[in-house]
């Protein structure tokens, strides 16, 4: 077995419950394994990340099944939220938001939730992508 | 060129016909490359592997357009469960239910269809995952 | 710092707007590193490279908020068919039609935009994939 040197780079394009909390169990158990992970928020998973929509209700997929909503609920998941910020603590994880969508959406770094360590272009992003690259 | 020795690393999350017959003509053209495939069922993917609703139409991505799924019934392609039994008699496939979405979902290991080999954890995922990791 | 000799690998299976928009951000970044980006259209991502289709509206992805295609509209960013044909000209990005979708889809190849190099099986897409494998 070799150490995991290469980091996970994620694009969090999506931003609903289901996929935000996919991303957060993805990033903690690679955190968890030693392994960096740097996150860029995109659109819909940054409009997301807003200090005042952070732990708002995102809906799930529109693909999920009718009582897919419901069920998600009821199962009493930790926060996404929470689980990134678990993330954080374990290991080197870092969050950006990507400055097109900033723009795009006329989103300012004030309103992001402190989950966000700054703003970050695709070029400064892909140069550290010497790994894995998910999009959600 | 080099042999193909990373193991390609998929997270199925969504559950729709469309999307589920890419994630198996990936997998089953891994597969035959000689690349090793570890694919994680999660939430709308690991409800599409109930041994009840394997056979049973999921539609198609919301996105499609909307002679999508009529274009996608009509083009009679071979059916995504047969791919990946498929790939798994010509390679190393390993299909693991996330243990997360079981417990989120309520659904038990015997509900599975037999194309699941078992329930994982995304830590053991992770520590296998030595090359790309895709998520769909 | 290493010289990043890994293609970065793309299926484009989505076709809205904000998802096309994300993956030719992704694309000339990449390009503009000195990064391969070999291309896969499938499905919905297919559909819109059509050559009658490129220009249209694509919509946005249905999980986007009820005032997301109106801000992204509003953003005015370059459309994605020009920032693809940017990259082709900084880097070394080649861009083909899936065969499987080809046949599913019932599209010809003069029916393709001329951004598209061609048609390519999944076996020879992934012969080539020797670093991060993106699915949009």
């Amino acid at each position: 077995m070799d150490e995991p040197e290469e980091t996970l780079s994620l694009i969090i394009f999506s931003g609903t419950d289901d996929k935000l909390t996919s991303a957060s169990t993805l990033v903690v158990g690679a955190a968890a394994l030693g392994r960096r992970v740097d996150i860029l928020l995109q659109f819909w998973g940054l409009d997301a990340f807003r200090a005042d929509s952070v732990h708002r209700e995102h809906g799930v997929a529109p693909e999920a099944p009718s009582d897919g909503a419901r069920r998600l609920h009821d199962a009493h998941l930790a926060h996404w939220a929470d689980v990134f910020a678990q993330a954080k603590e374990v290991g080197e994880v870092s969050i950006h938001a990507c400055a097109q969508s900033m723009d795009a959406l006329g989103i300012t770094e004030q309103q992001l939730d402190p989950l966000v360590d700054g703003v970050e272009g695709i070029a400064a992003f892909m140069a550290e992508a010497n790994g894995p690259v998910v999009f959600i």
